[in-house]
């Protein structure tokens, strides 16, 4: 088999640093061809020398970075270009925010394979995305653990239907708050995630169920199913990924320790799986007891304002994703309390007219109207 | 589709009803062509008169049934021609004991696909079975819900190789008492299945964990693996109903409310799904907890003996198998004690000689040998 060529964009992020471990751990089935950034130039010249890509971006420079791009006669590229280049087998989207979104739907219209760990572009643009997939005839491979697990679970399932999707959920670092507690929870809370270890913005979504939401959305971008078949489960030990029940009732599911590797590994060496577990074994029986349940919107709406804007369509998930990216900055700022996470996302998509099958010109632009809508919401004087 | 013609094989037991409960709910897509059965005379002439099957075989006559074959002019014919008849699609072999073994083996033979439920069939000789299939080309599909559960975990996963199985258990009816409680249970007791509702031999099976123990032997057989990589988890629950590791760590299961018929439907219906649910809808977050152990062979001595005669291979698993079926029946009649059940199957199992790659023969006359042994065990004297 021969070595497969990643791009991965996004690489001094949590997603981009576990796929060079995984990567580092199969020299003879993978090989780094190019890595993009954001504003780690520390990071990702450290990257650059260690990996030797042909191709770098990062949207800053430095002196250090400069340095390990020439000493290794990397190409200094964009991402759209670099997901597009002919040395490019797969594309690892693993950049937040919408970023990632140009050059994934440049990687899929070229036909390129793009396992896309970057919910924030298929929320706000799924269905862009989904038409890029098509008319490249290209594969969109799950990276989130969620969706990885449902994506396995249908392989030799083509043309089965899906009945309904069951999306697992850890119910995050607050989950057993009440909403008093809620109102006075801190970032350093908000960040304690009880099962996984992720960056950020992302461990704060979690916390808020927002996660969650987007990735009912996700799912239905995924999987060409309804969001109203997509069902958001309690089970707290993350140990089952996600289940997906089929058109005459049987239910699969996906399990393993929590961690990031193995949907990782899965996604960048489909449709192989290779012999060599980047994970610990699961052990059922010392695990004990999974339980689950049903989460409790009330507490945590962010998952019904997702699951909203899903329903809703146009526009509507760019907004509450653009909304949701800045009150969650506003939170780790200390300008608002946990519970305005919800409240301004709720405000700014009140405020927001929306049109039908958006191009990518108007998902930008409400991006954009979003973000400001949701920096103008005033802070309550409690905080 | 063209409707699928399907012949029982032991159509008055309880898999053989439950296929016909699943295929008189699905006529567009199922035809039973052939009904074969044991002793219960009575309930296949009522199945003959209903269902009316070009093909009826049982092991005894009387009055009635004569009459419906003849109201209904199906041959009579023995199983071993009507699995292989040109009318038949899909072999259903649902009998218990070792009288599915050689219809099993002609239709594989033949190159017809067979839903197997005669686990002592895949016990007593699976290498047969499993060159059968080869020979003819032919496919062997679960009907357990266990290895059903396995083998739709595995499609799509073709060639990626099979790390573990785990075969969950509920344990049984008495997987609470200790020893000196299990010395006591009587046939009633054994047969209060927690969470199955099965045929009174299986059932005892299950109480003793003998049958999961058999499950272990024909998981090796359905899915070619050593018995080395079968491990078996206690999960009081039944709705996990196993798990498989891949060969990259990734753990699939399958999951449902206890019912066969699902299984039954899957087997009969591959490689598509039908739309049509056989049983209720699982809800995990009113089932709210599933629990995992592992089982205690000190107290269930069966399971470790049948995992030992499908290590040692042979004619082992036959001798096993049937000094269990006879232990079992003189359990019921009360001659012997449940603790006695494992104690005959050791005693026949150390008498043993067995032969490498042995025939049909040899297997027959290995099951024949082992029956007379198990019956000569004098009862002890406390019972």
């Amino acid at each position: 088999m021969a070595r497969k060529r990643i791009a991965i964009l996004g690489s001094t992020g949590s997603i981009g640093r576990q796929t060079i471990d995984v990567v580092s751990q199969l020299p003879d089935h993978f090989e780094i061809v190019a890595l993009a950034a954001g504003r780690n130039t520390k990071l990702l010249a450290e990257q650059v020398a260690a990996l030797k890509p042909r191709y770098a971006f990062a949207d800053a420079r430095d002196a250090a970075l400069d340095q390990a791009v020439e000493a290794t006669g990397a190409a200094w590229v964009p991402m759209t270009e670099m997901a597009v280049a002919p040395e490019v087998d797969v594309v690892l989207a693993g950049t937040g925010s919408s970023a990632g979104l140009l050059p994934t739907i440049a990687a899929l219209e070229a036909g390129k394979p793009v396992a896309i760990a970057n919910k924030e572009a298929l929320v706000m643009a799924g269905h862009l995305i989904r038409r890029a997939m098509v008319a490249g005839g290209a594969e969109l491979r799950p990276v989130d653990s969620e969706h990885s697990a449902i994506w396995q679970c249908l392989w030799g399932e083509a043309g089965h239907g899906i009945r309904r999707i069951m999306l697992t959920a850890s119910g995050g670092a607050l989950r057993e708050l009440d909403r008093a507690q809620l109102a006075a929870v801190t970032p350093e809370q908000a960040l304690n995630h009880p099962t996984w270890t992720m960056g950020d913005k992302i461990t704060v979504d979690c916390a808020t169920l927002m996660n969650k939401g987007m990735e009912t959305i996700e799912a239905m971008w995924l999987f060409d199913v309804p969001i109203e078949r997509v069902q958001v489960l309690l089970h707290r030990e993350s140990i089952v990924h996600s289940l997906v029940e089929l058109s005459d009732g049987s239910v699969k599911a996906q399990l393993g320790v929590p961690d990031m590797r193995l949907p990782i590994q899965c996604a960048l060496a489909y449709p192989d799986r290779i012999p060599e577990p980047p994970a610990p074994a699961l052990d059922l029986a010392a695990a004990g007891q999974l339980n689950f349940g049903t989460p409790d919107v009330d507490r945590f709406p962010c998952l019904g304002l997702a699951m909203e804007s899903g329903r809703l369509g146009g526009t509507y998930p760019a907004v509450m994703a653009a909304a949701d990216e800045v009150a969650v900055g506003r939170f780790m700022a200390r300008e608002v309390g946990f519970l305005e996470i919800p409240a301004i996302v709720e405000t700014v998509m009140a405020k927001h007219d929306s049109t039908v099958d958006p191009d990518l010109e108007a998902v930008l632009a409400a991006d954009s109207w979003a973000r400001a809508q949701a920096e103008a919401v005033p802070a309550k004087a409690s905080v």
